[in-house]
């Protein structure tokens, strides 16, 4: 299985390289729909458009998937870019490594819709589900990179309004610093084919009003009083710029007391479990969510 | 299976609280056997005593283990106390969850035999057991607390003189800084019922001759190079002074490169799968190396 690894990342970089970075929201946001959705979604998945209360939505369903639980994914894509397309591959082989239906959620991309409007749809989404007859003890709420940090902002909005939160969080490679504060920003920059410091404050300074810090919590939920997180998995590759902010983020879970796993994969790079069509590591990570997603939901 | 879990660690609070910690290295010996064995062995537990190369070693195994595949296990202790005896339930019943027998090492202690002694005879066993036709490819190494520092410098001396080292590390509540600069030293000081700085910078100044300063990597793996460490599980409680020596290890390892998991307990104490026999998360935690020694070992 190691050298299907070792190919697959090379593969997955020598893609990522081929092309100059793109510049402009409407090129970014079409190179991500490009790289995301390099390798085909497989033929047995069935796709479904739904309007989940007024934000647009997917769902996506893997043979056997059940009706009870339910994965409510949020993409990555810094706030600025990502979509129900660019990761329709890796939402629906969640779901179906957990037995779950996928609810992936078009929330409104900044700068156009700046913060709150992210945290606001995914919200609506939320409450769509439980209006729909789901128990929010049978919903699990995951994403990568920003979408990780939303599925933070959406259980802190839910938790100060005493509304009962998800069964478990599943957060991949989440983006949970703002202020990009991390170590690891500078010693992995030059490992890291996507994420750096110049390109991440340009998204931050996109997603933030000017009234609002970098370090507020429901952007940077690294620095939110963390009590209370239900059971969390987080997923990072060792080669990102943004492994600090899952270490840390980890770091904080534990010491407010929740139950917190985090999974470190060698040479893996950010949101890599976008690639598991050619990744034996991203399906390694899905399976791990799987079995995350079923004790939860036992 | 919650109230069970609450039952549990009240049960195990009550018991370790139910007399005055012990002063003293005779009284500490007999005090950590008496509350590790509070709880009986299972009847179909099967022992052996063996002689490892000239240190004294117990084979446990459960119906079912197989014969390639070792578990090497190393107590806790602060390097000053714990025994065979003391973790014998922990041993057998990790070894029961990964199908495997378990070697557990009866290393000297200090201060009557200070550093390297522990190291020195944890190799002489790992020699012994590759002798014994036990590939390295097919040995866990693993422990708590003082094993789990242990196991990372039998690690480092494996790799340091080029030879190949196991095929997975299991760290339960690692005591990796001896140095005692973890935030939780003093953030869980109130809550931790075992471990509290004065008590582990008696247990280091026990160990470590007066030449070898706190900080050697030796015996505080957190400062070691860990370029090339194996696949790692590390579990600890989140009501431990220790868990920034855990969370930091992780970020240490991640940051080398390596395959790393961290899993932090909800309440959980210090190396509580001692007490699997009355506690649900005891059993998860074994459960889950279980899983992850079978994934190395397949």
């Amino acid at each position: 299985m190691a050298p299907m690894e070792d190919d697959g990342i090379d593969a997955v970089r020598a893609m990522l390289g081929a092309k100059a970075r793109p510049v402009g929201w409407v090129e970014r946001r079409a190179r991500i729909a490009e790289v995301g959705g390099a390798w085909p979604l497989a033929d047995d998945i069935e796709l479904e458009a739904v309007d989940a209360g007024g934000v647009p939505a997917e769902w996506s369903r893997a043979p056997g998937a059940g009706t009870a639980g339910v994965l409510l994914f949020l993409h990555g894509g810094g706030y600025c870019s990502g979509s129900i397309v660019s990761h329709r591959t890796m939402a629906a082989e969640a779901g179906r490594a957990a037995g779950l239906p996928t609810l992936a959620v078009d929330y409104r991309l900044a700068p156009e819709h700046p913060f709150p409007a992210a945290i606001d749809d995914a919200t609506t989404a939320w409450e769509w589900l439980v209006a729909e007859g789901h128990r929010p003890g049978e919903i699990i709420v995951g994403g990568d990179s920003a979408g990780g940090g939303l599925s933070l902002a959406l259980w802190q909005r839910l938790q100060r309004s005493g509304r009962s939160g998800p069964a478990g969080l599943w957060l991949v490679s989440p983006w949970t610093d703002l202020t990009l504060s991390g170590a690891s920003m500078d010693d992995n920059d030059a490992v890291d084919p996507l994420l750096h410091r110049a390109y991440l404050a340009e998204l931050a300074a996109a997603y933030l009003p000017a009234d609002v810090p970098r370090d507020d919590p429901r952007v940077s939920p690294l620095f939110a009083d963390l009590t209370g997180l239900p059971p969390t998995l987080v997923q990072v590759g060792t080669d990102e710029t943004l492994l600090d902010d899952a270490v840390r983020l980890a770091r904080a879970a534990a010491a407010a007391g929740a139950d917190i796993q985090l999974h470190a994969f060698p040479r893996m790079i950010h949101a890599f479990p976008l690639w598991n069509a050619v990744l034996a590591d991203a399906r390694r990570a899905l399976t791990e969510f799987g079995d995350f997603a079923r004790a939860r939901l036992r």
